[in-house]
């Protein structure tokens, strides 16, 4: 029984202790979406499926839009001429589960930037790079210009805020947030999915969309951990500050540090770390 | 300082309230891992990447052979002829970021298998299925036999039994947790990855190499979600009981539902949900 986007109910049973009921719960929604992109010289155009991901139904415009960005196929939202729903594909529920994207002529898909996106990975957002070295890309946005500082009373509130906003959170327990805020804490956006990258996608491609991006003194706030994936897709869209309520890894570290972002991390009651650009926070 | 190979020791600020220390912490560490094939009818081999997923060091080969096998590349361990590291890169430090596989000649990599694994995804395990319908691959275990039935107070052991195995998640706190268990709550084997898809494969590679696939009547207890990529990689791999620490995805619950697998989420103390499979919990 489907009630609305990003969640549905769900007969299950429940086991405390030695009892058992039978009851429903409120479940996260999962789904694929197929990327298609059209692209080439006018000339000479081409359709083909960039990505398949895993995401919960819902802003999926903004997700295809910030996938594009952060993985560095486009490097300005004109480059999208068009997001669609595919129409034509049967039976009509799949039509929502696969968006045709057509690119601007001067988007050169290149052998390398193809390639990159030829090969899988079972992590995630660095998917398709053909090589070691070729797993970062290269941010519009660096260096930062003019970073601000923050304070630390502004980091500290940040916990209190999210939860104020995840509302498929709340319901289902089982889904990631992103959100963004200025350099005061107020609350810009907030995106919910069920994977983590896709949230951060979906509030990047409303901040293209906005013409909020580069996200420059911006922070960027997620529920799960600091990877070097997530980190990767902050650099690309010139995020100053990087918070996660979990741990950062030793990849990502070392990436906020060559993009001078500042990185903090094991956000708890009060408690957080700073692993990287320390000199923002006052 | 690297000082052992899952985690790392890194310079911090840590922040309480308005003090703020210097001092260090453990980081998980997070590489990439290159994996080529060598494949092909003896007349005519080919090499090339596969793959490339970000990964915590160690248990490499392993994770491949899981990789392999629950991607659907491979349907037996005898189907890899070697693995070894790429010894031919520069600089060596890199050489330990790269893996070759050389394949039997009957493993046909045919146009829809290599396509699978020529699209990219911002979410997981699915990467690389061509369109949608490809998203779900197919077991060769299905339907389950003999399927036997496990006690509530097995489940409940669960959390503690792990909490004990994970040694880099103590150190950590970022880092997931797989693990192997018979229908009595006998440990039989725990991985540790940054990928919560990394720790499955480890172990299931793991488990192809001992002879244990398909994991029929085992328990894979995760410490993270149960997505639907998750679950493939178990219906992959046989596995009856499939439990996880966090929530359950819609899909997940259609797959496992699909698979007679018993799916159990939100394990907690003295709490679990069962989504599917109940008739084989006492």
């Amino acid at each position: 029984m489907e009630l609305d986007a990003s969640s549905i109910q769900n007969p299950i049973h429940q086991v405390k202790g030695k009892a058992v009921e039978k009851t429903t719960d409120w479940i996260a929604r999962e789904e694929p979406l197929e990327i298609k992109v059209n692209h080439g010289p006018v000339e000479n155009r081409h359709t083909f499926t960039l990505s398949i991901t895993m995401r919960t139904p819902g802003n999926d415009y903004d997700l295809v839009r910030g996938f594009l960005f952060t993985e560095g196929i486009i490097r300005r939202k004109e480059q999208i001429k068009s997001i669609t729903y595919d129409l034509n594909l049967s039976p009509a529920q799949q039509q929502l589960n696969s968006v045709l994207v057509t690119l601007s002529p001067d988007v050169i898909l290149d052998a390398g930037q193809l390639e990159r996106h030829f090969y899988t990975s079972s992590s995630c957002g660095i998917c398709g790079k053909t090589s070691i070295e070729m797993v970062k890309l290269q941010s519009s946005f660096f260096p930062p210009t003019n970073p601000k500082a923050i304070s630390k009373e502004v980091i500290h509130q940040l916990p209190e805020i999210l939860k104020n906003e995840q509302s498929t959170f709340q319901q289902t327990g089982g889904i990631h947030a992103a959100a963004l805020l200025d350099p005061t804490g107020e609350l810009i956006s907030v995106e919910e999915d069920i994977g983590r990258h896709n949230a951060v996608d979906k509030l990047v491609g409303w901040a293209l969309e906005e013409g909020h991006v580069p996200l420059r003194n911006r922070i960027l706030f997620v529920s799960g951990r600091a990877g070097f994936e997530l980190v990767q897709k902050a650099v690309m869209a010139g995020v100053t500050f990087f918070v996660a309520i979990g741990a950062a890894s030793s990849l990502a570290i070392e990436l906020a540090e060559e993009n001078k972002m500042t990185l903090i991390g094991f956000l708890g009651p009060e408690k957080f770390n700073v692993y990287t650009g320390s000199d923002r926070i006052l």
